[in-house]
């Protein structure tokens, strides 16, 4: 049967990012076209009918004139568009995957396929910002099933490239979920890879809300911009890696879905447990540990959503056919003193160096005990003392500057590590006792400061819970790249007061 | 306090039409401001602090070089930006009605306040397309309660332009929602308008889903791009208009709202009859008759659904103060028997001019009835008898023709009426009688051939249902505006087959 009406358009390479390919299309080739804003045109090579993309119509007026089109220049690479510029555009249908949206905001259960078309849908930019927005609205509202997470998961996974191992050990694992600060896992993975059976190749994101991410830290000290070849060889090599999760294409799918659910901080239980499973499907690892870190400030409040969290993730591990065990960790109090990238790194090789041992080296050493008993190389209840044993003697420092070379060394001593320029004391203003910490208020003030796109930006806490403090007495220190971003952070934080002092007599009745 | 970092950058004005303000920001600005794609920047004018405008950041890398900024002409305007180009960027809060649409998703009512300043950021363009999918589709899934469908309408209405009439009498008014073809609406207005006591401003939408709206099919006989004046103007001369409702503000939230509903053919059913009510609020109507049209192919499928929209609609008016009356219809066969701009508009002037008396004619006395009951101006039961009268006896075709004159003429007689240059009838293949005639498959098939943007576009049904076919006799006529749209028309209709002609026997079995 014929096509639906086309035009033959010039084009015009148009660089936006997006995460959806858009077009933009001049009013009246639109109403030619029969497409309003955010419907969807099939654009075509005319030398090369079987390249094609799918298109979101953004409509203009005088940007682009009538018969000229703008498109992304992922779509212009896309069509193989060569010094022809010519496209032929026209409507297309809704995506397949459109029904099962409105399926799941019906409230029904999706089915494999069905969600394998969606993820591939997604995967091709064929959903709109908005197709898009309202899925995962609608997951957030109506909740997944254990075999929805599986078929997401599976999907996201079938989806990505496979890191592929040539190793003879077990490949293991850990990821921690909801936003505590301190980077415990740049110390677990040295330990874990002082053993000759385990491969602890770590991919990590970026910070999304927090003032550092994994990725975000372990790039103050090495190159975590990996191919998946060189992690291969990194891993192979020293047993070890962290490096950015984004460099390959393990998960595009999910890349995209975290787009929209970002700016809502908006994330859908099910999705979450998907796209961390989906990972770690990828990276082939066979033993995880989830942290699932417990607090006020935390995404996890109470332990009865720790709990349910925690059952899934073992429930769809299962069905996936990874071994994972979840632990709840209490994270009333910050994990370790700092925010911020480089801050956060330096703590990390302070730790290691023997400098000292705080709740920061507790829970690294408790997690990595997980780990080592989850794979039998110690006895049950022995898995935390190797761990710190690994830390004393210095193994683990000197496995992580192994790593450290291998990815690509920046520093691999924490004095040398470079922080923010500029700083200030936040003083107290009263004497009295640290009534609260806040994660949250120090999350604020670093990203205040620049966190964290500015590697040196972040806040040190100097204080400890319920610590007495005299008028004068330092309270955190805030580090920025440049003294307007500092004197906002200052001014912010002294209105959030991440830091509350307070006196223990409220009020005096004469 | 402190403001966030910002920059001084150059202002280059770019023309999307997107539905919230949008800026594109190259990458290492984006950086240096701390932002990502959908994040928000306020911008300002160096020379005028007190303009201001919140735009969603885009990210570009080459489009706009750094120190550059592309902003929308829209945002160009508010910034009053006269020659000097620079203007100031920094990032944005959240707005405030941010934590109300993640309270929707969790399911809690809003209150009043909250949706006010919902309405007010939507309004004010604060929302990003993200946060208003998000808004809409929690709407979709967990519903609205009276109290806050009354709310969205009142604030709707509050934030838009309102219609006074300076007359004496009733301001009455009718609504069909979902999606049956036939303008019914453009048979009763110049019927209500022939009564001294009664006016009838009836301000219709362009088609969103279907062949033709109200607003369309009036335009091809007259102008409907009214100013507010103008309307009252005509309206107090003629007692009736038909005009495009877009052309005032009398509802520019909802407009917004119906951008990102559209595409996804996601109407939440309380925001609906606040998009409904909010107008008739506007218009200052008093008492208003709501067609809710009840059939397959119509958006309200069953009675219990009809029963609970019309009981919804009366119980909002009530707290509006207007007077409101629902009716269910029946919309299992199509209205009139045309599908498109310019063939509804002829059908309407065919059935003023008395040349037949069809289901299309019968139902607009019907409504006409209830309105005339509903203000009192006839006895109870005597309603579609006196709108009967007045089609017959050539008051209501008078009626319409000064409505048209006062409009701004374009045709008011059926055979003037232009239709698409090129049609083509489709003709039974075979033997049998009509088993089906289907609403959606002629609004699909008007759709192919160019409907609604091509007026002269559309279908013409030819059988009635139950009735006999031989083979070769004319099923449909297709009518369109360029040869290539009829071809695919009338190819895609013979899939779809909007018409099923079968056989009594079904299969013989020897």
């Amino acid at each position: 049967m014929s096509k639906p009406y086309s035009l033959t358009l010039k084009a015009n390479s148009v660089d936006l990012e997006t995460s959806v390919v858009v077009c933009m299309l001049n009013e009246n080739d639109a109403k030619v076209l029969g497409v309003s804003s955010e419907d969807r045109v099939v654009l075509t090579n005319p030398n090369n009918k079987e390249t094609y993309v799918s298109a979101v119509v953004n409509i203009v007026k005088n940007l682009f004139k009538q018969g000229e089109i703008g498109i992304s220049s992922q779509a212009h690479n896309e069509l193989q568009l060569g010094n022809d510029k010519n496209i032929i555009a026209c409507r297309a249908d809704k995506p397949e995957s459109y029904d099962y949206i409105k399926k799941k905001m019906n409230g029904k259960e999706l089915t494999f396929d069905e969600i394998k078309q969606l993820v591939d849908d997604i995967k091709h930019n064929k959903l709109s910002t908005i197709e898009l927005t309202a899925f995962m609205t609608a997951v957030k509202i109506n909740g997944y099933t254990i075999d929805e997470i599986y078929s997401m998961a599976k999907n996201i996974s079938d989806n990505g490239k496979q890191l592929e191992l040539n190793v003879d050990g077990i490949i293991v694992d850990k990821h921690s979920i909801g936003g505590i600060n301190g980077r415990a896992t740049m110390i677990v993975v040295p330990i874990i890879s002082c053993f000759e059976e385990l491969y602890m190749p770590k991919t990590s994101s970026r910070a999304i809300t927090s003032a550092s991410g994994t990725a975000d830290s372990m790039e103050v000290l090495a190159d975590v911009n990996l191919s998946a070849q060189k992690l291969q060889e990194v891993v192979e090599k020293t047993h070890g890696a962290m490096v950015w999760g984004g460099a390959f294409d393990f998960a595009p799918v999910d890349d995209k879905i975290i787009k929209i659910e970002r700016p809502l901080q908006m994330d859908p239980e099910g999705q979450v447990i998907a796209s961390v499973l989906s990972k770690k499907l990828s990276a082939g690892a066979q033993k995880v540990v989830i942290d699932v870190p417990m607090g006020k400030d935390m995404k996890v409040k109470t332990l009865s959503d720790a709990e349910r969290i925690s059952g899934s993730f073992v429930a769809t591990g299962k069905k996936l056919g990874i071994d994972v065990r979840a632990i709840i960790t209490d994270a009333s109090v910050p994990c370790g003193n700092t925010f911020g990238a480089a801050l956060e790194a330096k703590a990390v090789l302070e730790i290691l160096e023997g400098k000292y041992y705080d709740n920061l080296a507790e829970k690294a050493c408790e997690i990595a005990g997980e780990l080592l008993e989850l794979c039998n190389v110690v006895e049950k209840g022995q898995g935390t003392q190797k761990a710190k044993e690994l830390l004393k003697n210095g193994k683990a420092l000197q496995k992580m500057k192994e790593i450290i070379a291998a990815q690509g060394k920046r520093f691999d001593n924490s004095k040398d590590v470079p922080l923010g320029q500029f700083y200030e004391d936040v003083l107290a203003v009263k004497p009295g006792y640290v009534r609260e910490i806040s994660i949250a208020g120090f999350t604020q003030t670093a990203l205040a400061s620049g966190a964290p796109f500015d590697k040196g930006a972040g806040v040190i806490c100097m204080q400890k819970q319920n610590s007495s403090v005299e008028k004068g007495d330092v309270l955190y220190r805030i580090y920025a790249e440049n003294k307007d971003k500092l004197a906002y952070a200052v001014a912010y934080s002294k209105k959030i007061e991440p830091i509350k002092v307070d006196q223990i007599i409220l009020e005096e009745i004469n």
